[in-house]
């Protein structure tokens, strides 16, 4: 691992987009398309294969020893918010790339292919969707869903996608038999302060607290702040001020699971300083890896949505925006990133992603792990959004040692390495005794 | 008193800036000019002098026996809030019209001169300032302050004047002497719930809560609401919740003095489904009547402030808009209200008022009374705002023997009626016994 060639190939992708005021690649974008075609370009010098897939995925191949056999597969994505940082996504990638260059470096052959993949639409700032290019890999993408699905600028995603010339297939191409991969392997930013606070170099994901979401409306009654008297109100904004609260508490309790609840949107209707509000938009979000801990908290809103109505004689209608499942990370894998973890002095926590990725998805179809690095202050999708290159150099080593383990580094005869032997091929061991 | 004919002359003004969305007459408007100029022909029809005050009050005077007596003036104000209703202000304006009616109909003469007074720009809607003509008439108006703000088209108070051919005299010139007047009687919407489910016909206000309004800014920390642990947060809804729910406990507590708290406005930013809110902006509204019960819930926020920002790492940074004393109104004046509801048989509460009003003005330099009808439901300043004609006809027969009484009713002999000496010229006893 060259983590000066680290850096530079962050600088030569990261640019394109770049501003002080934030990274400018929306998904499907020219200046996202560009960075992957640049991508694209770089891995094609190193005598890699490449190929773009119906959604906008990039697959770069590097061919193992026995072509046939599945492939070890690492990336992220080069998308970003509106404005976002310079680390979310594309340390990820540039790490597999930088993986690549080692193995080059080295002359390593391996058994297995090796892929960088770099995912479509990873962000959901464009269109309101997330994880699209990873969700059309496991051909678990609902494709007649996000077709309609509307930016800013009143583009649909369909069109989006076809001035990327990428309607020439239909999107379920994009779906991989299960067979393709042997691995999934993700690095990116932890977008928390948990490891930065621990002092951890590196978090090891055991799951992912997929978020369920609800929209929520309280209607109250509008009065006259001075005339009506406090036992006569119908307040909707202190009807939204104890459902958060309630949610809070709820959360806090369960902190041990890491479960987490927000009020992330309040819209007080009419707001105006001389009328009681009569009306509060709440979007919540509450997110758990923990299936039954989540549960609680969620029922414990529940709770509080029906105590304010009795409480305030106001109406409480809330709609379910999405409810998934968290998806658990394969134990497999996970232990074998600790094992790399103490190979080579790296501290890790095993922890949860409270944050979506798309390992979230290759996880349901392959095995997978995610390696996160610290994240300064825990800034994210933001400018500001910082890791150090020591920070991301020691995420890059855990990664590319992992990469070697699972392709099967080859001695000059062909052969695994002992360790790998030992410990991807135990069925072999015998044999080479 | 004639109702039919109060509905009438309220017909003919109201339908000025009328739809079914609610009543456009916002103060200085074409509309509210227009309604205004309708009430000075009306007036003058009747025999009136009729003059205009720099400030756009319309002053509509009925000559007593002795012109150099201070005038008996009562009114109300015509402008209205955007999509107002169809009572609050012009049904104070139209009930004293109708006093005036009643006696020329029973061809009465008083000793005082008797004025309708219809106040300019009592509403704060159209440029932040309420009770304008009634500040300028006791020559509070702080001119200088007014003349720049800019309604919502970014056109000054000063030019709107203007457009109205009201900026040939200085605004000081509206000021009136002490002597000027004798009285000042307003009939008004309650704007409020308590009449209507106590089941009362009339208020009589004996104080006025003006408000203590406050602009809050609570800062916090933007986070991803998935990887930001519960107790590392810096959530600022969070904080205007506890706000807003310490306010109206503070309140609560002090419900036998009336005083009222409330959050009108909360803006929370970045209002982000999956970030945790930096931002919360509120505007927050104290009223009472009793000073040291608004103090109190006062400090109480203020304690809350720092609990907040002690509790949750935010910061919150307040500055007082406005924190005006409560107005008491003469007890002389509600005492007769007192005395003419026993003696017409309607039953009244005496009440505060959270609503500010022209009455709160007048009652700085003059003996003032103000008389509440019910509002339907509590609604005001809206299109659904509803008082019925029998309410409104208790209210005007109430505010018509006030007028009588203070005005000093004149016999065939050109003396004061038995009952007005008794009551308002008690000097006079022994004269005419």
């Amino acid at each position: 691992m060259n983590l000066e060639r680290l850096e530079q190939t962050w600088r030569e992708l990261n640019q394109i987009g770049y501003s002080d005021k934030g990274v400018m690649r929306l998904a499907y974008t020219p200046q996202e398309r560009q960075a992957v075609r640049r991508l694209a370009m770089m891995c094609e010098a190193r005598g890699m294969s490449v190929r773009m897939d119906a959604s906008g995925n990039l697959i770069a191949r590097r061919e193992g020893q026995e072509p046939h056999l599945p492939a070890v597969a690492s990336g992220s994505h080069l998308d970003a918010v509106f404005e976002g940082g310079s680390y979310d996504g594309i340390i990820g990638v540039v790490a597999a790339f930088e993986a690549i260059c080692s193995l080059d470096d080295e002359g390593i052959v391996t058994r297995h292919p090796i892929e960088i993949i770099c995912f479509a639409c990873e962000e959901s700032s464009r269109f309101g969707v997330s994880t699209v290019g990873s969700k059309a890999m496991i051909g678990e993408l609902d494709i007649d869903g996000v077709s309609g699905l509307l930016d800013h600028d009143g583009k649909t995603f369909r069109d989006a996608l076809s001035e990327c010339s990428l309607n020439g297939w239909p999107l379920t191409e994009a779906a991989r038999a299960a067979e393709d991969l042997k691995v999934f392997l993700e690095m990116h930013i932890e977008q928390g302060p948990v490891l930065e606070k621990a002092e951890i170099q590196v978090g090891i994901v055991h799951g992912i607290a997929a978020p369920t979401r609800l929209q929520v409306r309280i209607q109250g009654k509008a009065s006259h702040t001075g005339t009506t008297p406090m036992d006569q109100r119908q307040d909707a904004f202190l009807a939204a001020a104890e459902i958060g609260l309630i949610l809070e508490a709820a959360a806090l309790a369960e902190i041990e699971h890491g479960t987490v609840g927000t009020v992330g949107v309040c819209v007080v209707k009419p707001g105006a300083m001389n009328v009681v509000p009569d009306t509060a938009e709440l979007k919540i979000d509450i997110r758990g890896t923990h299936v039954h801990s989540k549960k609680t908290v969620l029922n414990k809103l529940y709770a509080g949505f029906r105590h304010v109505e009795e409480k305030r004689g106001v109406k409480v209608e809330w709609t379910m925006l999405s409810d998934e499942q968290p998806v658990l990370l394969s134990e497999e894998v996970t232990q074998s990133l600790e094992e790399s973890c103490r190979d080579l002095g790296i501290s890790y926590l095993k922890m949860a992603s409270g944050a979506g990725h798309d390992a979230m998805n290759m996880a349901r179809r392959w095995p997978t792990g995610l390696i996160f690095v610290p994240s300064r202050d825990g800034v994210s999708h933001h400018r500001e959004e910082y890791t150090s290159w020591e920070q991301i150099g020691v995420g890059a080593r855990l990664l590319e040692q992992e990469i070697k383990k699972w392709a099967v580094v080859l001695d000059a005869n062909g052969q695994p390495q002992r360790e790998e032997r030992e410990k991807t091929q135990p069925e072999q061991m015998g044999e080479s005794a």
